[in-house]
């Protein structure tokens, strides 16, 4: 019945066991986009902006914030592009940075108790972040990997997270404000990516009983029909306990694979997201059937 | 490690725990489709033809054949729908009627081992269905619900698949030939429908090691989007063990669903049948959206 709370200004979301799962959305990061990471690097956040309000339109619960930029000011850049984000939406965010000032520099702006993304297990990150997690009264993201790397095997990486578990105690963290990446491996890759996930999630869950949250397009990596596979996973990851994830929310094959697993894990009391959702007065009886006979019917009448 | 042998007489196949899914095609069944159970009655078989050959095609694994006709001869019309099936496709049977006769009439026919669908806990049924499996060396579906009715306790619907699972014993028929059906509810009936059905199914696969099977798209009735809705439960009822379904193999996102589903949990070495299934040049990267993309183009300027 684990719930994390994180919180903006304006809003608090739960992360909970109980809850619908939350969906962090992953676009506002320069990480492989050249494009965005020019504009960041030069002043210009309007695809900031944009990216902001289309996610969170799109179903987002909560906004991941990265700005990594090689040679950049990356504290100060990670800092602006939190004040504007959070006067644009009003969801809480994940403050997003693999250097340890930026996560302070972010962190000092933010109004509301953030996501910290991330600590692993490796003893000098530990020492530097988790600090500031508790300085700042925030929650954080437990990537489950250390000094010697990313385990292909689920209990070491079980063991991995109760570490880091246990240290964030020691610095008065509670279990409750740490929400485990258990790490998904390309499927492609590695064949058992998904069973030994799953497994690995189950145990989180049910024993050390935390939230849990993953990069999901990691599973489908170098595969063709990426969403239907990330749709698939997400579902399953779900089923298995999974409680929130940081994603694309643009996707329809991905978020309706989220919904319909909200529904059967019993978290849309009587559908009623979902058939608000995707109810059209023309699709009820046939799963959206008709409709789209409808439009391709009449997208080759005017042809 | 359950594996329920059936087969044709050209074809085996295996429903198993550590086997891709098994799509069993619904489609050859005049209940709910008016013209279907005309044409039969007045023995035109040319869309059980088109039936047949379109769901192999789209992927069944087995198919299931029915001819519940009110009033007609269903004995003699279920035995001719077989041979001809059989005569056109070679995927093994599932032997699908309420009426024993149907069955035994069916099973003398039958080239290979086949699947019976089905028998339920009531005293009845058992004492009537489960010697016909035995003489005909066939694998049958279990329904768990008896002269009660369906319970929504399912620690009651799994006692009473286990009582199945005994009286077969007693006949001489191992566990290993009883798929059994957990029964799916409309979850937009009973909101806890979809967690409930995991869980039983989980306890189906630990604890009774029995191969599992269900009417997938129960689950979205009365629903809208419900093809969106029927490819999550099955994502997550096969990450719950569950090992085959009675559906509809022509829908797409619920074989993608299913096809992922199998990817996850490592039933698709290599990814080598995603692959086959998806890959197209342009498609690689962006999970089909370039093809899609390309395809409205070209029919936008053709307009």
């Amino acid at each position: 019945m684990t719930d994390t709370l994180v919180s903006s200004d304006r809003k608090e979301v739960v992360i909970g066991f109980d809850r619908p799962f939350c969906v962090i959305g992953e676009r506002i990061n320069p990480t492989g986009r050249k494009l965005l990471m020019e504009e960041m690097k030069n002043g210009d956040f309007s695809r900031v902006e944009a990216d902001a309000v289309a996610q969170v339109q799109a179903g987002a619960h909560m906004l991941d914030v990265n700005a990594g930029i090689p040679l950049a000011d990356e504290p100060a850049i990670l800092a602006e592009t939190i004040k504007l984000v959070q006067s644009l939406v009003d969801v809480p965010l994940s403050i997003d940075s693999s250097i340890v000032a930026a996560l302070e520099s972010g962190l000092s702006v933010y109004k509301g108790k953030a996501l910290v993304n991330s600590v692993t297990a490796e003893e000098e990150r530990l020492e530097m972040v988790l600090p500031l997690v508790k300085k700042y009264g925030a929650a954080v993201v437990a990537i489950s990997n250390d000094e010697t790397g990313i385990s292909e095997d689920p209990d070491v990486r079980f063991a991995v997270a109760k570490k880091i578990v246990e240290r964030a105690a020691d610095f008065g963290i509670p279990a409750s404000d740490i929400v485990v990446d258990p790490l998904v491996m390309p499927v492609g890759a590695v064949n058992k990516a998904g069973a030994s996930v799953f497994r690995l999630i189950r145990r989180l869950h049910d024993e050390l009983k935390v939230n849990t949250t993953c990069g999901a397009s990691n599973i489908s990596f170098g595969l063709p029909n990426r969403h239907g596979m990330n749709a698939a996973f997400l579902s399953m990851a779900i089923g298995a306990g999974m409680t929130s994830a940081i994603m694309n929310p643009l996707h329809d094959e991905e978020m309706t694979g989220i919904r319909g697993a909200d529904v059967m894990m019993g978290h849309d009391p009587d559908c009623m997201r979902w058939i608000r959702k995707y109810r059209e007065p023309s699709a009820v009886d046939a799963g959206g059937e008709a409709s789209r006979r409808d439009r391709e019917g009449r997208r080759r009448r005017r042809a």
